[in-house]
């Protein structure tokens, strides 16, 4: 079926989809490896310019490599559309989208040149990291991951439910227990405190002053403390129950003496000696 | 049983009931959604109250909402009496308490008019959150997590009182080494700092300066990242097992002796030796 | 056997040990309640003695309160010696020790009476919250959670070794890095604060200031987000362990046809209705 | 064959072999015994010499004491280098460098006396603490944790560059909302504030201003406290695997065709039906 489809295509567009769509052949390899060191240099240098003492010095050094990453990427964005069969599959896929968010914000830059305009442009132009996601794509592993993750979704879910009601509770009760005087000015702000607290970042920035807010905070901590365990428990049985799917130990049993546990290699019953079936 | 006893009730008592406590008629689906997003409202409008600048800005149209909200309640809390056959069943309930505290504390306010009072009235009125704990109600799926936190119960109770031990030994031991001139003016005040390190949070408000005291904060991090694994263990343990019970063990009772707890792969009764009839 | 030693005793004295040793008898039951409760009301005392404003205000009725306390505790340490067969058994037993130096610090407060002693002396007193731990004997159910961290033992064990390895290595590092300058004074402080970051607490009273520093501290960071994991999944396997061999499914096979996963509580087997030979 | 290459060295040689290589003879495990106890003590030696107080009063003593210790890890290197038939299987191995690292610094430091240059010599001389990885050589018990951590190489791997790629996305989202006004000078310093609340460390040095910015860092927080749980899934999964094989996989060979991993329970060979001898 793909081999008809590109009978009917030109010999180079048909090459170049090789080159850019499969990662197998070695030109595609090649591609993809310039490809993600292009993507790491330009991330690289949105996270250099932001720093201010190195934009001062090599403002226009950056400015130029920018633009030239810019139009490779321009470049790479229209052989993407050209030699694609459908070019609206790619567009408006998950990656069109975030390859042509990560090539506009720069040439849009050239027209509205209003500082404070600007600013803002930058918000988009560093969306260009999300690039890197691209990377996700050439890690098969992670599929495994996936799975584990996927079929804990439900339980997750209730168990993010539960914490934002209890973030809400919490908040509420702090912001009146330590109220604006000690920091907790509003109910959002404690709901934040109550975050920082349940997950254990505890930044200081909000801390409880009077004897029973601390109180109150103690058992906030143990509970944060106990309910880190409800995700871990969720996932590691998911990823557990993955692994065993895939595991050494297959489900047969044997046709003589219907003893299960045998390994996938097994081929003779390990209770009587018998010729196992699946081989 | 059920249906004789919507017979003697008038119909539109019945109809009522269906549309309040039902959830699965289309008419219940959609006054249970409209009763979220009402909660939810009422919620933001207390954070919002709760933050100074916008409470100055629109204190009338809050106020005014507020109260809209309340009535709705309110007439939400009548009807829920009236259309059920014994109402004490509901008043008494766990969400007829909550609904009836989410509903008062505004009425409460306007007769008692003294600011001091006030804020302890409100005290009262941002109980109203607890009110999206209905949503469980509508969650289904909180059930399997609930049965592995309630099979690791007795343990998880051990484990937070040996927690509980360990915060007051080393409460005490760190108000001796460090002393009210480094912050740990009380042993409560140094609970509360063993606490706050043995969960990971580390606000840094209190924070030990001698060197044998940050000597003794060493082991007791390194204690608290051991010992978080312990209710990870506990639950993860339990949610395996629930996991495990679920996939082998099936629901179906025997026709002969009604004994449950059948493997999937049972092919007779374990109690009496009747042939199952899943075959 | 016991019943013949408790003959050659003189009766008061062995229904005194059944009141004091026995946690099964009414009466000892009873008694244990009372003690758990007086050894809580002694370690709020001592609480509560330790915030300032507390003490200023009821100095006397703490100190007398505690004197009435330390007299009883001197009164069931006596009894406990005389009710037993060999006293040594218990004055040189674990709880023997800690209910001797839970008593004795307050007699030794009226001879001593130096301001500077009396400080060190108070240091002695403190541990009485040790008595607490008397309450671990009452609970049988943290044996399944010991059986399980014990036999982590030796796991954990390496775990902690190459944690400290690991401090030491990061603490140098650091205070290279960083330098006495950014509040990494000393190899110590460093270690103090690795630990702190490996730990993720995180007081935030050592933090790294210049780049390089942060770069190291986010790869600490990481690493030891990572190696949360490890104690975890050691306690939680070794849970999972012992919970699955007090399981519901035991190893027996069936005379019959071999099959195993039969229940404890099946009597015939579930593959051929065969009567199981456990009956 | 050992044996024979033993008879061709001098037999001082090969004693002096044993004693410094081989941990299972007594004179070696006093000698493995004395070099732990030495490299603690060269430890501890260059942590008290880094802190400014003892090092003033005790600047003579703890140089000599290193000097003694430099000179008896010469002798000890080069013993090492002499006992053994091949130098540069223990020169270039891991633990070779290390001891070379460790002994060098001291003896490069008396030629070159410059102020600041011995400052960057002492950085070299603490990477002396590497030597105490010679302690791994000794825990076997380490193997079981290390196959595990393996095992799970991959799926962490998958997991680190995840976390790695959120870094860079939340750390530029950060930086454009809270910007350098709120401590989030630059993109590299936003991505060490994301790393030090995803992973829950949360020092408070740098901490979010704007509610949006609180409100996002509030998402960041709920989703490190989430995926927290995804390594400990991973390793989790895998200990208990590896538990798993050695509870129910024994180590026997056949006799006819040397399979292995034969279960516990397994009376002939997988492979070849050969009835296996543990019976």
């Amino acid at each position: 079926m793909k081999e008809i489809s590109k009978k009917n295509t030109p010999k180079w567009k048909s090459e170049l989809h090789d080159i850019i769509y499969e990662a197998d052949t070695p030109k595609g390899k090649i591609f993809d490896i310039l490809l993600i060191i292009t993507i790491i240099i330009s991330i690289v240098l949105v996270m250099l310019e932001s720093v201010e003492s190195i934009d001062k010095k090599y403002h226009d050094l950056l400015n130029i490599s920018e633009w030239v990453i810019t139009i490779l990427f321009t470049i790479e964005y229209f052989a993407r559309i050209i030699c694609i069969k459908k070019p609206s599959t790619y567009i408006f896929s998950f990656y069109g989208i975030i390859d042509f968010l990560a090539t506009i914000p720069k040439y849009v830059s050239i027209f509205l040149v209003g500082s404070h305009a600007l600013v803002a442009l930058r918000a988009l132009r560093l969306l260009r990291v999300f690039r890197i996601l691209k990377l996700a794509r050439y890690l098969g592993a992670s599929i495994g991951l996936m799975t584990a993750l996927k079929a804990s979704r439900i339980k997750i879910s209730v168990f993010l439910f539960s914490v934002i009601v209890l973030t809400i509770i919490l908040g509420t009760i702090m912001y009146l227990v330590e109220g604006p005087a000690n920091g907790f000015t509003s109910i959002p702000r404690s709901m934040y405190w109550a975050i920082v607290t349940l997950t254990t970042v505890g930044y200081g920035d909000i801390a409880p002053h009077t004897p029973f807010g601390q109180f109150i905070a103690s058992l906030v901590m143990i509970l944060g403390y106990g309910i880190i365990a409800v995700p871990t428990g969720i996932v590691t049985a998911e990823i557990t129950r993955v692994d065993q799917k895939k595991s050494a130990i297959n489900t047969q049993h044997c046709s003589n003496c219907s003893a299960d546990n045998h390994l996938d290699t097994s081929k003779y019953c390990h209770k009587c000696g018998e010729k196992l079936k699946n081989e």
